[in-house]
């Protein structure tokens, strides 16, 4: 709470309406929907989105209430997407807690998933605004199309920097976007606030991703609380790893014949020793200096300043 | 083709822009999302959610565009929910197609899915209409919900009316109200007329699905292409079954000692031959009297006669 305090400054007392607002969704449905929906919502992890949501708002006309139905739409959709990466990564724990799939399974987890994107639609129809709703359904479809995207470059052992930017555009940076853009909408900000907020998100998305794949190699396993270079034990290329193959061979690495050879952890090794993952850091510092740039538009407060400290904190994270 | 002259009379020459609409959404896309989406669109079944749009609409100010759109999204909406039940029941075809879990795998299967349901908000959102999108989003939950639901049920072994009813209501009549009413407000009907048609959609898609079911068990093997019982089979306890089971015992069956001690064939072959497939498919004689019976406040039309003509079809069919 110190540290959600410190970052989220002016909303801070207001982000915990929105988890409030998430476990009312559990109420008052058949046992298994309840007990599901109770369960995905125990826990509420950095809400960082809520934050995004509530800070956006603040550049504008404050409407908490509007705002806080905003922050639980797109938290229930992020949700959403955990519950389904979770089944299709068959991943046990999340956030010290059991899956879906793993308390009850994969069934399940599917149709919970299915059941949280139409109650973010829901959430969203509340706020009588097409734009808001036409966003989110683009925002979904960027997110399901990064992840298809990345499934498939994985099992292509696809080793490329620009499909890595696009795949973490849609997946992540796309929801960072519509959290500031929407709550522009939501907070009577005019075209060209939405749209300086768009790029804040999408900027400040794409540097939380890259340093999220950077302290997946470098992260203090005991910290993480997992093991060092899981995302390339699962197949998947990030940014350290594609510098890094570059440096070796001009991108001459073949991700699916070192699964084969079964060279996993001397590869991590590799990675972790090299300067790639320092060079990989400076893209997420370059993002992030773009989203600070995108915020120029706005005149000085308390909010703005928040959000420009969250672009250091984002890269400058150790978990 | 004449089948669907026939049944669908004055919108019938309209119903082929839906399928266009829906190959159209394949394209853009980087190959895998292409290839996906390609292959749900390519056939394209009875057409009947796209029939209940366009002749609901017909009853009002016959926006065929907007109409179009709004059974796109619908018929989207019912693809998204079979590539997941699919997934769910590791189906290997469908409509003499491959399921996307059979020719990708589940975890593509999972993705397209979730785009689906996002396109189908996408394509909502074009008709400018905020009671159309809460709708959407209403029946989305409840569709979910209701597989929930069966998915509880046939894990408890349950044999309950009610229970069954709820299911049925959630799974597949939302969709088909969905449908009616939606139509209903982008044709400009009135509020009076909009709940008529939700009323007639529910009650349609209650005959329909009792006379799937009932149609599960008596049905010719050959034209349905698969073995009878098939619900039985999977654990999934449907109206034929459940007055079979009263008339035995007074709800004393129990279907999970049942299939645990694998009389299955017999317990088939038993309700095949028991008066409770017909005693079944009059219940769904009743729901269809009670969907003409919604039909009562509109004037005389040739919409309105295909409508309820479609009343009788669905509970006579054989396939």
């Amino acid at each position: 709470m110190t540290e959600t305090a410190t970052l989220y400054g002016p909303v801070a007392a207001d982000i915990p309406a929105v988890g409030e607002r998430l476990r009312a969704i559990a109420v008052g449905h058949h046992p298994l929907l309840g007990e599901t929906l109770a369960h995905v919502f125990r826990t509420s992890g950095k809400q960082l989105r809520p934050a995004l949501v509530m800070l956006s708002g603040k550049l504008g006309t404050y409407h908490r209430d509007r705002l806080v139905t905003l922050a639980a739409s797109l938290e229930v959709v992020h949700t959403a997407t955990l519950v389904h990466d979770d089944t299709i990564d068959q991943a046990l724990s999340r956030r010290g807690l059991s899956t879906v799939n793993a308390v009850w399974d994969g069934k399940v987890a599917i149709l919970i998933g299915d059941f949280l994107f139409a109650q973010s639609a829901f959430l969203a129809a509340l706020l009588d605004s097409v734009p808001v709703m036409r966003l989110l359904s683009e925002t979904v479809m960027a997110m399901s199309s990064g992840e298809l995207q990345q499934y498939a470059s994985s099992r292509q052992g696809m080793i490329d920097e620009a499909d890595y930017l696009e795949r973490i555009a849609g997946k992540t940076a796309s929801l960072f976007a519509m959290c500031c853009a929407g709550a522009g909408i939501v907070s009577e900000q005019g075209p060209d606030a939405v749209e300086a907020l768009r790029r804040y998100g999408t900027n400040l998305g794409l540097a939380f991703q890259i340093a999220d794949d950077v302290l997946d190699f470098t992260g203090d396993e005991a910290v993480l609380g997992k093991p060092a270079g899981g995302d390339l034990r699962q197949g998947t290329a990030t940014l350290p790893l594609i510098l890094y193959a570059r440096s070796q061979s001009g991108n001459g690495l073949d991700l699916s014949s070192v699964r084969e050879s079964g060279d996993l952890d001397l590869l991590v090794a590799e990675v972790r020793a090299s300067s790639a993952p320092a060079r990989a850091l400076e893209r997420a510092h370059e993002y992030a200096e773009a989203a600070r740039a995108a915020l120029a538009v706005f005149d000085p407060s308390e909010a703005k300043d928040a959000l420009v400290h969250l672009t250091q904190h984002v890269v400058e994270r150790q978990r």
